[in-house]
């Protein structure tokens, strides 16, 4: 087999037999195979396409291409949860200890921010004393006692997946959906997932910034997912606006407990319940959405879904009064608000312009290495729909530099829209794909 | 400017400025731009094509990716000749000596052979003693002086070239004709020509198949002479069956010379005739084709080509008694004759396979450094349309070991179709692009 020849045959439009592409995966995993060849035959999937039989293959091969997760020491069904990234995107922390306290096993690795797509790992590191690394069997220990951990990403996970992606960034071949999708589930079966939930992120502050192009995604996922024989369901979220009210790592902690007790922002407590539900229903737990989410909602009133983070932050060493009392979290030192110039409807709150902001505070990173800044943010006190009067504050900025609130203040120029008519009402949630 | 953002614009079908194509083939000489960055822009071109601004760019980019000759030290107007390359294709040995005898400069430098198309240089070291290095002041000197001469390429001419063609080659990206097309008449560009004559082989023996593509690549390769300032004629000539009776390098020579003294085969002949009056019409030697191809007669018949390529030999340090006496080139020790089976009309004389035998016999090489046998080769004795009765000799093979003699014959099975219906006759010459 020569790779020259698997790249003319997808050029010509071909289909890659299973044999071809774990070629393709083995040999560029150990080298045998150059970036060269791997970018041109990226780059003619991007115009060709790839079978989802092809696309199977390829998640498969990449997900065996180095270390495995091994979870079946683990009863019950380990249903893992994915999103493709927004601003104010705090489900993870809310839902991981949410459907562990119903019984679901989370054993979780999760990422670091990048751009302005926070990372929960970050926002974990909130907590004081939090301790994202954990060796294997710590990891495994902690949900057999207790049911929930989340760690960051660690050992030699799908190789192959981490040196396409690198080509691609630099090749112009990121955008093909077959690739994007495969990268995605390749890592979520290489950490063990039995299931999958994919939170698919759609507008201005997405990745995907169309709903068609939000559903081709989904839809490629979930069919890889049947290819391999890992239910998987996706739900396509909104993300022109920020996630509820909160932008920054701690800040996101706060909000997310709030959450976790009954008392958060609308839209990300029903996100939550959507996703949270969803995860029951694919654990063999409920036997619809409609229980999952009264058994989620019992959850949160009764407390227990607040006391099983706190388990979690004491598991990984933090301190579980953090949790109890969200004073103790990192604050900023420079409070500001922003105020409405006008009166009217709030119509839009452009999430992109409000991540750029963020990430101009400290609260996010531009390259892999950079320093984050825990404390800072935004805490929107409208969202979009919501009559405002001039002089209400539309947000407030959390700096603890006044040349940062400064750039802040500029990224967010134009971010906000208000007229003198309400807008038409935009859906949370827009589409399940299963 | 970034590369990933080049490859981008080509992969959405946008056209690139001069500037990003000057960036593009400076950075990949100078090593600044990766090969995997390269060969996924080359897969985008397959996809998205280049305008004829772009490809024009991109030859003069390339051609001036290194040195360039300079041939101004020489009178008049350099025409250069290339030819896609064939089985049998000796035109050049014809052409060169030819045209330079009736007063058009010739300063060429040639390749070598692979597969089973032969190079002209290697034709050339059939003569004893011939020299196909020399300094550069040395090939202008003997140019100056007798008007030709002919040698292998050498110095850093078109490095982008050279890498690009490496890279294309193993990652699928050969067909793109505008990549083919700028690769050919950057070479010619940079080896100093002030007009091109182009030789577009078509069929079975040639790199384009169809009489279509060979057009395409053609009108590209015109278009970039337009584009670039260089008058380019293109000549697409029929490549089905070997060009003349001869495949082989001494065999070929002799049949070189025969057809310089004006007793040549039929087609090449026609062949060098029509090639060598349009480059006298490019170099404004003559006022039409008609008076070119008189005066090549007149050249023919009165010895004078002949002289030109012995004088060419002698300067080149060969002896100029081998091409008065061909009995003195390199001869093999086996020949053995192939005789018709049937009677009726020979209707095709498959030129891949006779070139695969030539090959097989060691006159032509399949790696870069593999020897070649000066001495061995085919001969016909019939060509297509010719009538033959059973028994008649159709060939003859020229062998120096019975073992390749019989593989030989091997590729030759099925080489010769035989009919009792007289075929179409077919053009030697299908078209001319200009």
């Amino acid at each position: 087999m020569r790779m020259v020849d698997i790249i003319a045959k997808k050029r010509d439009g071909g289909e890659l037999t299973t044999e071809e592409i774990q070629f393709l995966v083995r040999g560029y995993t150990d080298g045998s195979i150059p970036d060269y060849q791997m970018s041109a035959w990226a780059m003619a999937v991007v115009f060709r396409g790839m079978t989802p039989r092809e696309t199977g293959d390829l998640t498969l091969a990449m997900a065996g291409s180095g270390e495995q997760l091994d979870l079946s020491s683990l009863k019950g069904i380990k249903v893992d949860k994915h999103s493709t990234g927004g601003v104010g995107d705090k489900t993870t922390l809310v839902v991981a200890p949410l459907v562990a306290a119903a019984g679901i096993p989370v054993a979780k690795m999760s990422g670091r921010g990048l751009g302005y797509s926070g990372g929960t790992i970050d926002k974990l590191e909130s907590f004081t004393g939090f301790e994202v690394e954990r060796t294997r069997e710590q990891f495994l220990q902690q949900v057999r006692d207790i049911g929930v951990s989340v760690i960051g990403q660690s050992g030699n996970l799908t190789p192959a997946d981490k040196k396409l992606y690198a080509l691609r960034d630099v090749t112009a071949t990121v955008e093909a959906v077959p690739l994007i999708a495969s990268s995605i589930m390749s890592k979520k079966i290489a950490a063990g997932a039995d299931a999958i939930l994919l939170d698919v992120k759609v507008g201005k502050g997405a990745f995907m910034k169309s709903l068609e192009e939000a559903e081709t995604l989904a839809r490629a996922m979930v069919e890889i997912g049947k290819q391999v024989g890992r239910r998987t369901v996706a739900v396509i979220s909104d993300m022109n606006q920020p996630l509820g009210f909160a932008v920054g790592n701690a800040l996101e902690v706060k909000e997310a407990i709030e959450t976790l007790a009954g008392k958060g922002p609308r839209d990300l407590t029903e996100l939550a319940l959507a996703v949270g539900s969803r995860m029951l229903l694919l654990g063999g737990l409920v036997a619809s959405e409609q229980e999952g989410r009264s058994r989620l909602q019992e959850i949160m009133a009764d407390g227990s879904a607040v006391e099983k983070l706190a388990q979690m932050v004491a598991a990984q060493g933090g301190d579980k009064k953090d949790v109890y009392d969200a004073e103790r979290l990192p604050k900023a030192t420079i409070i500001h608000e922003v105020k409405a110039q006008e009166d009217g409807y709030l119509t839009a709150i452009d999430a992109e312009a409000v991540g750029h902001a963020s990430v101009v505070l400290g609260a996010g990173r531009l390259t892999k290495d950079m320093p984050i800044d825990l404390a800072v943010g935004l805490v929107l006190h409208k969202k979009r729909g919501d009559r405002v009067q001039k002089g209400d504050v539309l947000l407030t900025i959390h700096a603890n530099k006044d040349e940062l609130l400064q750039s802040a203040l500029q990224e967010l120029k134009g971010a906000y829209s208000i007229s003198t008519e309400a807008p038409i009402e935009q859906p949370l949630i827009y589409k399940i794909i299963e």
